[in-house]
């Protein structure tokens, strides 16, 4: 990267940004330009919250979920029912769950999913983890919420064979055409999956 | 913004980043836990970061860029040439001129242009402190090199007359085809400039 010639405080500012996902190396330059303009209102209060990120943001050992505790404040959560296991591949996809707000459950996030040409088997995802919790008393189903992925849903069979010796009922996410979604622009296997799986009006 | 689930320390790292110019909301989401992931060779550093640029880094006093020194490097640069000042509108266009390397000036930065639709007039921008370091012995010209937008030309003529008195050369970068442009994609603006700036073969 063209250095900024502003010393090296900004440059390693405008490095660390170019790293996050979504700025390369000319949005970092903006970022950066646009932090050191807004001192007070911006600057300061990102090193602060970064700072106390760092310091406090802990994997909960139960779920792997991030918060601030651990177990994490879902797990902790004496009102979300035990009963039932929403598996992620990641807590991106928790999040977005959680935003929509239609699951009082509990979570575990997988960490990745099955790909054998990246390297990652059964041993680098949180799988013996499922089983234990599975395992555990009260838990009735185990929802398999993975992308609808090749290795997602191959990472799905492979959770299913996994667990299959378990008495817990698992299901998986619906496939079908997304609200709002218009039928001309779907994929043939989206419109597949949605035709077989019709429901009655 | 929906919440993240993830504690406070989270939620308030995404509202930071969300203002930072190129991530939206969703994009900030990803960045923050792409932070918090990588804790150690990201989210450390970057506080560390944060705070050293907002404690360490001040706006020159002389020419208005920002450095960690006042006067800032290019000022007390003796190396320098002191003859030639260039105006630009922004730090941002400061640091593309040196990246560029063809300059051995000095400069000045206005902190804007003059736009009377967004209150910005003559008193908003540096143009007294250009107008005094314009008058010192020594300095033979000035560089007009701001925006070829309306907004910059109305700023250049503006800066043109505010300094017509004074026994300085006034110069403006040049309008032409961009190297490595097409004139397929350019505008008759910037066509007919170049065509009426022709040079010899």
């Amino acid at each position: 990267m063209p250095k900024a010639s502003a010393g090296p405080e900004i440059e390693r500012l405008i490095q660390l940004l170019a790293r996050l996902p979504g700025l390369g190396p000319r949005s970092a330059r903006r970022a950066a330009l646009h932090l050191v303009k807004k001192r007070e209102q911006l600057l300061t209060p990102l090193a602060d919250a970064t700072r106390a990120a760092a310091e406090r943001i802990v994997t909960c050992s139960v779920c792997g979920n991030i918060d601030t505790s651990d177990p994490c404040a879902i797990c902790a959560d004496g009102e979300r029912d035990g009963r039932i296991i929403v598996v992620v591949e990641d807590v991106a996809d928790l999040w977005a769950l959680e935003r929509a707000g239609i699951l009082n459950a509990r979570y575990h996030v997988l960490g990745g999913v099955l790909s054998p040409l990246d390297g990652i088997g059964p041993e680098e995802l949180s799988i013996a983890g499922l089983v234990a919790r599975a395992s555990e008393p009260g838990v009735e189903e185990i929802i398999i919420a993975l992308n609808a992925t090749v290795d997602g849903q191959t990472t799905a069979h492979y959770l299913t064979d996994s667990l299959r010796h378990l008495p817990v009922k698992i299901t998986r996410l619906a496939h079908g055409v997304p609200v709002g979604g218009e039928l001309d622009y779907l994929d043939e296997g989206t419109l597949g999956a949605a035709l077989r799986a019709r429901t009655a009006f």
